[in-house]
């Protein structure tokens, strides 16, 4: 026979991932919503409430209102970062159980003695838990009742059973015997930054003079220019020593010129590995001040963190067995046959020296949360183990909760989903390749209205050193403009790689997405100063809406509309205290295209007058629009999207 | 750090209940299939497998195979009832991923002797744990790898390494270190009635001779009759001594005649209570007798468990703490003000003698059991305490996993899930209110093609001795068909209660769901010698087609098809190895409703040949039908429904 006899059920909570085996995620600031089924047996009425615990232990509650069909809803709004946990308490409300039995039986003119002196024993029976004066209301309460003879309509004692304060102090002070609880969850609460932010990467050592290796020092000249766009992140592609062995040269190739300065990915040289910067872009004193300069343009600076090697890597002689060996007892080298990428050596993370292999990972991470860094983009986690990934971020953010980890996981979509449980902050999506509004809008709808808003963050990249799509190849500036907008406008987080605002689209070769004459592999030169004929503009622009419009910051409020047209995206965001936000945004960079929009979008439609003042936020144009039908035409050489506010 | 590198994930497994809290439930025979999402960090190859252990502990395995976006399958089939239990083991399969790169390598050209030699050792690794001749085979693999020259295009060694009896072997003695396995989950195997049947409600006080009370005798010759309608289960209001305190008069009335007979539900008098039977319907020998004279019949009785008491049952005095007491220490009768129901006492499940009551419970049930009853009909579970079903049903059943629980609970939706989920076999449903075609389909989509089908089995009532619908009121005998042939085609289990079969339909007053003259209160005599104008005959072809088709019999096969009118419902049924049945019926008892099929409907469509022959199975018709539109006129006066298979 069970302990208890277990009336009360608490299910299907929301946050709650594998029964409570990941954290779900929120930003300080954010009312998290919990919302479960919850019911008994028999017919009592039920109470409920969230409890939940900062980092530092402080304990509070808030009330859970049922809101439909067994489903129950409460909220609590974390102010600070770091972990926090919650559950669901629910109990049997006899009080309230009486007090609607005793409704109806008054409406029926049936209330007995008896009735309502089981009423006055469930008052008697909280007093004792009650402090005054409120303790003082509820012995009233019982005297009245039961001094009271009882008469025609039992008006005086229902009446005082009834008291809107009665009722509140019962409420307040319920018994909870028998309560069920839920178990505790936990949920990281991050800063900001976590959702919502503009990222920028750039190669350091192409912001040199022409013809010239660039180092911290003119990167950090750079700063200026990218912080005036409007970014909010800069991401570097590593920055530490890079191997020599097998370096590869100009647009992959595999031998090498003596000016060919590798791909920054094949780590480690004789001059140092994942704790070291490449001599030629300067020192760890001038990285800091690097840092420095950022942080004074609000800038954060956002580094790689590939766990990898280059066969010069110190490691590979320190610690050789940290590394896959061959029967012969070679190192392995990376593979993806028939590919091979013989400047790289994977780790071992399944090595006998797991425990000293792990800890100078984390001492990487470390050492440069020690400089200033609280972002890190990571290389293809995908390919490391799980295990790890979930240790590390883990004891990191144990430590320091402001630290960012965004993967870089371009696979299956469950690995992906699955980083992101483990721990990653936010993550790469398929975003890159999806051009039809089909596809689009499949996507979103899964990244923004379904149990992944409860963990997995987007962070939309136009484009990477890796990925020029065929879209932007072929598309010419038009194709650029559009895919800006959706990145900037779908996703709290995105981003672009540079070269993207000079809408640099040459592949290495057709049918490639490849660069050519990709970074990865030589310096590139760009003239950052000249605007004209450039995006530079416009990514300003855009970026400037996105901080001027907070609706865009959130992730969940994303709503697609009819436009009436296969070409034509229709977006809003909205949320209350939040500008509402509404994009079309034309898919084809070659045409014009028309579409007819409704404003049935709320908070737009809850009042219907009978016409609106639009602000589109590009032109700053202003427009009178009705209700119902309102045709705008998209001609890509002119503006393929419009972005509206309304007058408020 | 974590003791393991953790790289498998096996999640989001099918059939599994809230995190293996609560049993799935299959039939005996049923093929089992298990899926889930199993993936790993990396590249590597995975292997898995369903491991299944029987009641009494023999433990199988059958393979799992990948189908889709990371999802995987597998399957067993358990031949007999009771217990059983399953998981997941899931592994990385070294030997596999070696194949895999050799075989883009050898493509590539690219194949050397470390390649082969790294499969050498793999093999090698696995001798010693496969016997032999096997054993022998991987040994010849081995020298030839090793012994041979690689030579150009490698294709000796290669081909040794790929043979398909290598890969066999090495696939059924795969290396499993560092698998992962997930928990154990259970499944309840029932035999299938627990599924599948036909049910037939009667009150045997009605079957004795104008103005006589019935007994267990009369009622015995009443089974023939039933049993000629193809039913196989009999299900029985309580059969226990009735109250004669507050006892209700006819139509419900507070006040009663002499010759008034009581409800059943107001179990117990001076002649016993639960355990006993109402002397006017006979002795224990004479139900015996009953229950064997079904048997004989291939009938099952179903008896009703419904856990309350009359004032006067023995409990009431022996166990007076088995109720609620008020505070003048009266016992609380029930009541759902205004409504009162003075003949009867609920049970306190809470009691502080909960041990007593519970295994008092129980033991009504066993006592059932030794009389052969192996189904029991439980009146308003959910009015109960959901932790006594799950210790009840769990302990009846760990000692007769025969035996049968049909939850009666009209109660809201999660409330009714959950005492699936606690064990009830099957439940009644809504299906009674459900008349309109987006209504019936929606509602069994939920039932058939959600995570529902696989713990909750529903059981289609037209109608029972509370519930006259408003369709069967007012729709005349076309209602009854409609009804009957949905029921009994939708569901693999449904049921009648008696009077359906003459079109019963007067109700108490209008826009009531009370029979008039219910028998709940009063005997009732009816004619069953005369089949001329009433629907026996009709109940008679539907239940024989159930039989003959026994793709009626499953649950999750139900599909809808479109049929141009919102009137008529299309629904198909079919499985591999099970006549197809194609449904049609009219929503509308009093107009004539033309709708368009096609057969698109698997497996007819697989080979789509220009016409198929299909036979009528009420009107034993034989029909030549197109693939696509053909027209079908219901004409309720005639036939509401058609039902179709096709010739094989």
């Amino acid at each position: 026979m069970p302990a208890s006899s277990g009336h009360i059920v608490i299910e299907a909570v929301q946050p709650e991932l594998d029964g409570g085996r990941f954290r779900a995620k929120a930003v300080a600031g954010d009312q998290v919503e919990v919302t479960a089924d919850i019911f008994r047996d028999g017919t009592a009425e039920l109470a409920a409430v969230v409890r939940y615990e900062s980092p530092s232990g402080e304990v509070a509650e808030s009330s859970m209102t049922l809101f439909d069909n067994d489903r129950w809803a409460g909220s609590f709004q974390p102010p600070r970062i770091g972990r926090w946990r919650y559950t669901i308490e629910a109990w049997t409300d006899h009080f309230a159980t009486w007090l609607r039995d005793l409704t109806k039986k008054a409406d029926a003119g049936q209330v007995t003695e008896l009735d309502l002196e089981e009423g006055a024993l469930l008052i008697e029976g909280r007093i004792p838990a009650v402090p005054e004066p409120d303790g003082a209301v509820l012995k009233r309460t019982v005297a009245l009742i039961r001094s009271t003879p009882l008469g025609p309509g039992n008006s005086p004692q229902v009446a005082a059973a009834l008291s809107p304060e009665v009722m509140e102090i019962m409420s307040r002070h319920s018994d909870r015997s028998g309560s069920a609880t839920h178990r505790t969850l936990e949920l990281t609460v991050d800063r900001e930054r976590a959702r919502y932010g503009a990222w920028y990467e750039f190669f350091p050592r192409s912001t040199g003079a022409k013809g010239q290796h660039g180092t911290f020092r003119t990167a950090a000249e750079h700063l200026a220019m990218v912080a005036a766009m409007g970014f909010d992140v800069v991401y570097l592609p590593p920055i530490h020593p890079i191997g020599e062995t097998h370096r590869k040269g100009k647009n992959n190739a595999l031998t090498t010129e003596p000016d060919d300065v590798g791909s920054p990915w094949a780590i480690g040289n004789r001059f140092g590995g994942h704790r070291s910067v490449d001599p030629n872009l300067g020192t760890l004193d001038d990285f800091d001040a690097f840092v420095e300069a950022a942080a004074r343009l609000g800038l954060e600076i956002a580094l790689d963190f590939a766990i990898q090697c280059s066969p010069d890597h110190p490691w590979v002689t320190q610690h050789p067995e940290w590394f896959h060996h061959r029967p012969d007892g070679s190192i392995m080298h990376a593979e993806n046959p028939p590919k091979k990428y013989e400047d790289i050596y994977p780790i071992n993370f399944d090595t006998a020296d797991r425990e000293g292999l792990w800890h100078e990972l984390k001492g990487v991470v470390d050492f440069w949360i020690s400089h200033g860094i609280t972002i890190f983009r990571v290389d293809n986690p995908h390919t490391k183990s799980f295990a790890f990934w979930e240790w590390l971020i883990d004891a990191v953010q144990g430590e320091r909760p402001d630290v960012i980890f965004l993967s870089e996981a371009f696979t299956r979509p469950k690995v992906m989903y699955r980083l992101a449980k483990l721990g990653f902050t936010q993550s790469y999506t398929y975003f890159t390749w999806r051009n039809e509004k089909q596809e689009l809008t499949d996507y979103l709808v899964e990244l923004t209205q379904t149990g992944l808003v409860d963990y997995f963050r987007p962070n939309f990249f136009t484009n990477t050193q890796d990925i020029l799509t065929e879209f932007l190849q072929l598309g010419g500036p038009p194709a650029f403009k559009i895919r800006l907008v959706l990145a900037a406008l779908l996703s709290p987080s995105y981003g672009i790689y540079s070269g993207f605002e000079f809408c640099e689209n040459v592949p290495l070769r057709e049918g490639s997405e490849e660069y050519l004459h990709s970074e990865k592999y030589q310096l590139r030169h760009r003239n950052w100063a000249r605007e004209e004929g450039t995006l530079i503009p416009y990514v300003r622009k855009i970026n400037q809406i996105r901080r001027d419009h907070s609706a865009l910051g959130l992730l969940a409020n994303l709503r697609f509309h009819e436009s009436h047209n296969d070409k034509v995206l229709a977006f809003s965001k909205t949320a209350p205290g939040h500008d509402p936000i509404l994009g079309l945004v034309s898919l084809d960079p070659s045409n014009e295209q028309e579409a007819s929009i409704s404003l049935d979008i709320p908070p737009w439609d809850l009042e219907a007058p009978p016409s609106y003042r639009l602000h589109e936020l590009i032109s700053g144009t202003t427009h009178e629009w009705r209700p119902q039908d309102n045709r705008v035409l998209l001609d890509p050489s002119i503006e393929p999207a419009l972005i509206f506010t309304v007058e408020g």
